[in-house]
This record gives structure tokens, C-alpha cells and sequence, in this order.
């Protein structure tokens, strides 16, 4: 096992956790996150730390951690910003390998706050103890069924996009958009104010974690702005990495800077040496979630053309707009493709890219098949964006076995633009996404991952080309 | 009854609805939208027309229409291209008001398509029939429980908003955001090809539908440009239009233009005379939806300065920096408005815009309505986006009553960001849209209907200085 992931291994797969300030009452954190614990259906040891309990939920308590008679892995401190210090003095005698803190009131408030960070940093640092956090939402880990957050989510569904969140509430918010899509993940890590962990070691953890592929940063501010590019550009090379940079326009860079106490920076530097390390930026948080699962499920894209297959018109045409505004190309079908597709299809149609099957192919849906296969088979179409309205009552089938079934012949990236209210599940994604077909909901968001996608694998080429 | 009102009376509110080519086969139109007509509940008098069966349904099935022993209001068309034109005659001799036609093939194939939708279009002038289509998903009205499109939505939720689409399949995207939403709305239109109904006409009609107050338009393009304008112009000075226009990129212009056979037109000549002729437009299709929300929740805005309050600073340096991207401007908060917010809050923090209330604000979320009255009273704000993270669990309150008081209180409009996954219901949310204060369930799209809200009221008092 390599160096840091044999560091960490106590933090992301823990034998034992105590949650110190466990408690009773739904309406504390330290009720949430230990029913965040047992939801996700942790097997390992778990004490509740709580002076005034003898059990909480199903679980014996313990004055202080110094009294559970075990090893405690990863300690959980789930108390207010006053209570920290100690406790953590506590998890440091008792040998913990990392600590969890959600309290806010440190170096994002004021001198003093700093002063009490850097001195648990001191304490941690000398007793060999990761702390993530403080001013965190915590950790997660699919892969040990261990969510050390105060979000009780339920099971936690496994897959190979991990997250990084410099911020607890947009960590929530991508959760959420994992959440909505019925997507896997491997590792959440909310890193709050960074007291002896940052983003970097973050990255090169996930390195080499063997179950994560795509990494997803959240970032509004770095310390060390120098360490941070120098690791991304090695994490880059095996793993991709999408970052979202909050600090874009003026009054957020200063807000950002602010909350975090660390320089935000001109964000025009950032973005050259983002482009520079091989990081793909995207413009939007829920971009980020998007644009992974592309690069997920999708095989690499050999090139960045773009062809569009629909029934309806509308959709088709937004994609084109966003993908254009995106900086991508859509391809000019070769005359051979015009043809095979005119005498393919049993009406007539004008053939152009978009091209439009018109309503005969929502209800003959096998159409997807023959002219999206058509379509990948010309060396001017390095992907394909099916455009698909379900109907609501499921009667008509999807076009689904089709699209596997040509992404699987040509090794060509298929993404089905299945537009229907996400409240409504649709059985088939499921299936197509294990099949390497990337599902989204609306023409927006399909787009936007289709561009990132291919943005990313530019980058990549590039970045290849200049070695 | 106005004029237009009138004369559409019998589409919107028919009291007969006959479907031709009504089926039993779930794969065929012309079940689901038989399925659409009586899964939303509608009272009037249903007439399969089918003439190899003797009931569809629980319906007596005719030959023909002309079989019908009662009057038909309107005749939904679920033919294949070549039966239509047969059908049509048949409704104008048998003296129907209005005929929804799905079939494609006509004016967007070729010039043998053109001639026939010509032909309909003189048999239905002549006879006083309005066309819907073709080249349609049909049309709603949730005040007469009318779903006479085929897609099966269920009961029809009422609201304010009114959609008037010229793509089926961007039909269904919008209504997608409306059913995720739990939105309501009054009137859903797609026109089509519009054969005899213009999208001028329908936005007409709408000015004097007395259950519409905001008009969405999903537009390609226009064959008749100057008088679209002349008439949104006159509409929009009672009514709000938001419109997103396709075509704004070199490709997606001229596919725009094949489509639909219209005139899609340079995108900056539209874009000078949307905002003369006072309608927003937006850049995405979402923000259509949300926006028209947030104009039919909210108060007016009396200037565009906007305040965040938040307990988690990443969401809101989200909304920050999108709301300056759309062109609004953050607050200045007096002294006096930082002075009392640091005495209303029991522990330090940093005042400034976003006001970061810090994880205590997510316990004691009273704070929100206490330091939200605050910013609202401070001469510098007009309009107040407070951020939350409902806890996965509910035991922890949101800030909803508080938030529906200080809209009150202060007239002053107030958007809610409850951020979590649109999955998990928030029961909180019809009380505080009922009670003015507009929900969204993540920072990019409360930023961005905030910012177009500003927006369309900023327009708004543009063009009343100018009179």
C-alpha cells in the first residue's frame, strides 16, 4: 500500500469511530451524525461519547474517549467550538488516527479563533492525527459504509467519482445532485478550514485509491497556492480531476477570501494554471457532478465533433446553442452518411446535423439504432447526443438496448438526452449507464456534461501532444 | 368576454372533445393522448372516433366524427401525415371550433408538407376552425382539468403561469421543470407549426385570460416578426413575457431556420427589440420556468440590490458570483443594519454582504427571520436570498415562518435557496410559496431566478420612465 494511502487508511476505513457529544435530541448535530453512522449501515465499532448518558440509541456511552476500553480509530467531535480543544487533547492522548470537526468559529472568525486552530493543529500534528475540518460537514466513504457527517442520508450507493468540498453547504449541494441522479460515489471529503489537511493531500489520497476515478473540487481559497498546482498536475496524469473555483467576479473573490482566511487570488492566474495542470474547470457546481459521470460511464473521446439525433427539433436545438457557446464543433456529415441515412429511415426527412427522425422515431424507436450507428460509423462524428422524450406512461419503449448496443460496436461516447421530469424514474437508465451510456434528464445539462466531457479529453490530448 | 378570449373560448374550454384515431394500443398515440384527456379529470363529453372499434375505453367509439350525434367543441387529431387532411375536412363540416394536430411532415419537410398544411389552413379559415399544430404535443388548460396533448401528466395542478411553446419536445422540458417543482400552471400551448394560430395569437389570448399573470415563450422563430412585436409589446404591459429564443449561435440559427421553415432571424436585431418591446429574455430553458415563479411569487422589486444570508458561506459565494454575472449588484449594508445585526447575534461574526450567520443559524434558525428583517430594512437592499441546508432528517426546523413574516413585514421580495436534493420532499415549501417567499432547491438556480426577477422589473421601470 502506498505511502498516503496507508496514512489515511484509519480515516476512510476506520474499525471503531466515537462520536463525542452523541446525543439524544434529533435537534443536535450529535444526534444527526450518529444517525448518519448507523443509516449508512457501518459495520465497525461505534461509541457514543456523552457524560450524561449511559446508552444513546442502541449503543453503550462513555464519559470521554479515554474511558472506551478499545482502540478508537476516528473520533467524530460533534461539539461546539468551545468544547473542541479538549476533546481533541482527549483523542490525542487515546491515540486516534483522525478527528472530524464540525464547528465553525476558528480561523474564519478571528485571530482568536486561528489561535485555537493552530494550536489543535500542534496537538494533532505531534500525536500523528489527520483532522478534517474544523467548520466541515465531515467525511464519507461508500466503500466502508462509513459517513461521518451530520447528513444521515441512508445506505450510501457505491461508484468511482469522489468529492473534495472546501465548502460543507455546496458539498451538500453536489450530494445533492449525486443524490437526484441515483449516482454512486467512492469518497465525500468536506476539508472546511484545512487545519492539517488540505485539497492536496486530499488529491494525492485519492490518487491512489483504487475505487475513485473522477476527482471533483470545490475550491474557494488555497494556502499554498504553488503546492496546490504542483500536486493537481501529478493527480491529473492518472485520475481526472474538475474543479469548480468559486471567485470568478469581483465581490465573490473578496467574500471568498474572507470566509476562508486564505487568499483567494486573482482568479485569471488560477485558470491558466488550472488549464496548465490539467485540471478541467467547469462554470457551474452542478456542472461538476455532470461532467464526472460522463467521464465515468463514457469511453475517451477521440476527438471533439458532435452529432445530434432527435425526434423533436426543440431539445436538439438548445444542445446545439450550449454546445457551441461550450467551444464545441458540431460535425459536418459526410455525404455517404447523408445518403445511408435517407434510404435507412421510412419517411423523408431533411438530413443535417442535428438530425431530425421527426415523430416516427418516437414511436419506432429502434431508428436511434440504425441512424445513430450510421452516424458514429462517419470519421467526422467523434460522439453522439440522443435526443429522447420518454412517454410518461412508459408504454412506448426507449430506445436503450440501441444505444448500448452502438456506443459497445464503435467505442464511440453515446449520451441519451432522456427528457422527463426526474421525479418520474426511468428504468432503463440504470441499465445504460452500467453500459457506458451517460443519462441526463434535460437538453441543458446534457450538454454541458457532452462539452466538459469532450473538453476534458482535449485537454488530455493536448497535454499528451506537449510531453 | 374580450375578443380573443372569446374566440378561443371553445379550444380552452371545450365542452365536447373528440379524439380521432383514439386506440387500444398503448403504442399509438392516439391511447395516450385519450389517456392524457381522462387521467387529468376532464367533465366535459369524450367521443373516440375509430372506425374498427365500437368502444375505446369506457368510451362509444364512432366511425367518423360526422357519426357524432352531439355538437364537438374540439377535435384532437392523432393521425399519421396522410390521414390529416381527410380529418380536417370532416371537423370543418362538422362545425368544430378547434383541431389539435400532432402529425409532423408538413411545413417543416418540404414543399409537398407546405401545400398540405396550406390546403388545412384554408379549409379551417374558411370554416372558423383554429389550428393547434401540426407538429404539435398539443395543449393544457389546467382550469378546465384539459390535457388534450399526448402526454399523460395526470391531474392538472393550477397556477398562474402560462406556456406558450413552438417545439413539442421543449414542451416537454418545460413542463418537466413545472412537474419537479410541484408548480402549478393555467395554460399550455404548443403552436406548432402554427397553421392559423400564431404564437402572437395565443400570447393575445393569454393578455386576457384572467387565471394568467406570466407568459413563458419557447420560440425558434417567426414568420411574421414585426407584428410578434407589436403585439408583445402591447401584452407586455399587462402581463409579464419571458421568452428564450433559439438560435443565438451561428449553427443553431440555421438549424432553427430549417426546422421550423420560419424566418429565424439574426439573434441581435430579436435580442434590441425583446427588451424594447419589454420581455425578458433568458439564456437557458430552466431559468424560464424559475423565473416566471419568482415574478408570480414575489412582490415587485422596487431596485435591484440584493442581500444574502446564509448559515454555509459556499452556496452563497455561488449565488454571489452568478448574480453578478447576470449584471445585479450586492449591497452595501449601512453601518447601522452591521451594527444591529452584531448585537442581534449571540456569537461574533464577520457583517458583510453575504451575511455568513455561520453552523449557529442552522440550529437556532429563528436567526434568519430576526437578521433577515434587519437586511430588508436596511434602504440599501431590495431584495433578500436567504440560503439553508434542510437537514435530511426534518428534526431540525427550517427558517419558513420566519421568512414568510419578514416578506410581509417589509413588502420586500424574499427567495428561499433550501438546498437539498429535489427528491426528499420539503414540506415547508407550498406554506412559504403560498406565502410569497419563492423556493429553489439549489444555489444556481435561486441565483438565477433572482437575477432575472431583478431583471424583468428593472425592465419594467424602464420602459414606465420612458412613457
Amino acid at each position: 500500500m502506498a505511502g498516503t494511502l496507508k496514512e489515511f487508511e484509519p480515516v476512510f476505513f476506520p474499525e471503531s469511530v466515537a462520536i463525542i457529544g452523541a446525543s439524544r435530541n434529533p435537534g443536535k448535530l450529535g444526534y444527526q451524525s450518529l444517525k448518519a453512522l448507523t443509516d449508512a449501515g457501518y459495520r465497525g465499532k461505534i461509541y457514543p461519547i456523552n457524560p450524561n448518558a449511559e446508552t444513546v440509541g442502541d449503543f453503550r456511552a462513555y464519559p470521554s474517549i479515554l474511558d472506551v476500553p478499545d482502540r478508537v480509530d476516528l473520533a467524530v467531535i460533534s461539539l461546539p467550538p468551545n468544547g473542541v480543544l479538549d476533546a481533541v487533547r482527549e483523542c490525542a492522548e487515546k491515540g486516534v488516527k483522525g478527528v472530524v470537526i464540525f464547528a465553525s468559529g476558528f480561523k474564519e472568525l478571528d485571530e482568536q479563533g486561528a489561535q485555537a486552530e493552530r494550536e489543535m493543529a500542534r496537538i494533532c500534528n505531534e500525536a500523528g492525527v489527520k483532522i478534517i475540518g474544523p467548520n466541515t460537514i465531515g467525511l464519507m466513504n461508500a466503500y466502508a459504509d462509513l459517513n461521518a457527517s451530520f447528513a444521515p442520508i441512508g445506505k450510501l450507493l457505491r461508484g468511482d467519482i469522489s468529492i473534495v468540498s472546501q465548502s460543507g453547504g455546496m458539498g451538500t449541494t453536489l450530494l445533492s445532485y449525486i443524490l437526484e441522479d441515483g449516482l454512486g460515489f467512492s469518497k465525500y471529503v468536506g476539508v472546511g478550514n484545512r487545519a492539517n489537511v488540505e485539497i492536496a493531500d486530499m488529491l494525492l489520497y485519492l490518487r491512489e485509491d483504487p475505487t475513485t476515478r473522477v476527482i471533483c473540487v470545490f475550491m474557494e481559497g488555497v494556502d499554498n497556492a504553488r503546492r496546490f498546482l504542483q500536486v493537481t498536475k501529478e493527480v491529473a496524469r492518472e485520475k481526472a480531476v474538475l474543479i469548480y473555483k468559486v471567485g470568478k467576479t469581483r465581490v465573490s473573490n473578496r467574500a471568498a477570501f474572507s470566509h476562508t482566511g486564505s487568499l483567494a487570488g486573482s482568479y485569471h492566474l488560477y485558470r491558466a494554471a488550472f488549464a496548465q495542470a490539467g485540471l478541467l474547470e467547469v462554470m457551474e457546481p452542478s456542472e461538476l457532478v455532470d461532467a464526472a459521470k460522463a467521464i465515468s460511464i463514457l469511453p475517451p473521446a477521440g476527438g471533439d465533433r458532435v452529432a445530434v439525433v432527435t425526434h423533436t427539433a426543440g431539445p436538439s436545438l438548445v444542445i446545439t446553442e450550449i454546445l457551441e457557446r461550450y467551444g464545441i464543433e458540431m460535425s459536418t456529415l459526410s455525404e455517404e452518411t447523408k445518403e445511408r441515412i435517407l434510404e435507412a429511415v421510412p419517411i423523408k426527412i431533411n438530413v443535417q446535423n442535428p438530425v431530425d427522425l421527426t415523430g416516427v422515431a418516437y414511436v419506432y424507436s429502434e431508428l436511434y439504432g440504425v441512424v445513430g450507428r450510421i452516424l458514429l460509423e462517419d470519421e467526422n462524428v467523434d460522439a453522439l447526443v440522443a435526443v429522447y422524450t420518454p412517454s410518461f406512461q412508459r408504454e412506448i419503449p426507449l430506445p436503450a438496448k440501441e444505444l448500448i448496443e452502438i456506443t459497445k460496436a464503435t467505442n464511440k461516447p453515446v449520451v441519451a438526452a432522456l427528457i422527463s421530469p426526474n421525479i418520474f424514474p426511468i428504468e432503463e437508465k440504470a441499465e445504460l449507464e452500467k453500459n457506458g451510456v451517460a443519462v441526463y434528464r434535460n437538453p441543458e445539462r446534457a450538454a454541458k456534461a457532452t462539452a466538459n466531457y469532450l473538453k476534458y479529453w482535449k485537454l488530455k490530448r493536448t497535454l499528451q501532444t506537449r510531453k
